[in-house]
């Protein structure tokens, strides 16, 4: 089902609401392999500690509404999430920088069942230029302009060092190239028709350092 | 230098504070391998498009100023965030569930780089049980508490299927590990004293397909 039928208006979902709705997913597909009917969303809330009214709220912007006693129906709900967030559609990328990180998402089969399709990646090393990972071929960052043009892919996973994040990023918006996926601890700047999506694994361990460093301090104090 | 000698409460620090001093930090790196010697808060603002009062706050709490009409010295502003971020400490780590995203994360040295060091997989799949990746050993996951009582291990990063994911928090809390960085889009609880960092890379997916989605149908809209 297309969005206009949903009367789904993507760019007004709230940030938080598009970020829970995996977490959902992730339970309805557990619930729905051991073939449960409905689940309630007082039954999701205690689950993944959200709020149920919450929860309600969220699948509200899809239009979805669970019944009375009965709550939402587990296989077609699981359908239209997997459908509504594009896991179930196959995005073809590029992959930028296929070093360390760059060769472990080429790897990493699990993309692949959330639509992501690696179909090549781009270096300037000459060294693995030529090669393959993971049956992905490795091109040279020179061809890139050509190769978009006659495939039309429009996403870019971008795993290059960060002094180099701009520069690739400005080569890829000059190529057509419509979403960046930056990797990188660096902030890209991207015109405002070129969607950017971060991931600061970084940054999450940083947080992760921080709160294990604060826990052992706090607990220096009440000794 | 500790924390007690900088006045530093880490409990205190905003996240969104926390999140952005990897990217400082990234620039600084940047600056600091050109041998620039300093850097106003103005400059950092337009490179990585953050306020540049909000920067000078985020400093502040660190207890770093910078000088008026000079800035910051770039030298000693990268060593100091490196050390206070705990990326120059060496973190052992284990990691739960050597699958596809598994064995990505222990061949990526990207994370060595920030401190992370996996000692040691474990699994429960007696195919690969007793293999190695990247010369990180994969035990049987059985074997986790007696390991974990000789190593002293503290972080465990769980990238297991999400149906296990909360089965596995359990056993390692039960094993003395005192942060979990969870790679499934399953909502793990924990207890209090124990850390839980999600790293939602399929969230994140979901984001930019959404963004991309909505660009194209406002697109069709204002044609």
């Amino acid at each position: 089902m297309i969005d206009s039928e949903r009367h789904i208006n993507r760019a007004m979902l709230p940030e938080p609401t598009l970020r829970r709705l995996p977490w959902y997913l992730a339970y309805l597909k557990q619930l729905d392999s051991k073939h449960e009917d409905h689940v309630s969303s007082t039954q999701i809330a205690k689950r993944l500690n959200v709020d149920a009214s919450q929860i309600a709220k969220d699948l509200s912007f899809l239009n979805i509404k669970g019944k009375t006693r009965i709550g939402y129906e587990v296989h077609p709900l699981t359908k239209t999430l997997t459908e509504f967030l594009g896991f179930k559609h196959r995005h073809n990328a590029y992959l930028i920088g296929a070093g360390s990180l760059g060769s472990a998402l080429m790897r990493d089969l699990g993309l692949m069942q959330f639509g992501l399709n690696i179909v090549a990646a781009f270096d300037i090393d000459p060294e693995i230029i030529g090669s393959q990972v993971g049956n992905i071929p490795i091109y040279d960052l020179a061809e890139l302009h050509s190769r978009q043009r006659s495939s039309g892919v429009a996403i870019a996973i971008v795993a290059v060092p960060s002094e180099s994040a701009q520069e690739v990023a400005d080569a890829l918006i000059a190529s057509n190239i419509k979403a960046i996926w930056n990797f990188t601890p660096f902030r890209i700047k991207v015109p405002r028709n070129v969607v950017l999506q971060n991931t600061s694994i970084y940054s999450d361990l940083a947080m992760m350092y921080n709160n294990l460093e604060a826990n052992v301090n706090n607990k220096n104090i009440t000794k």
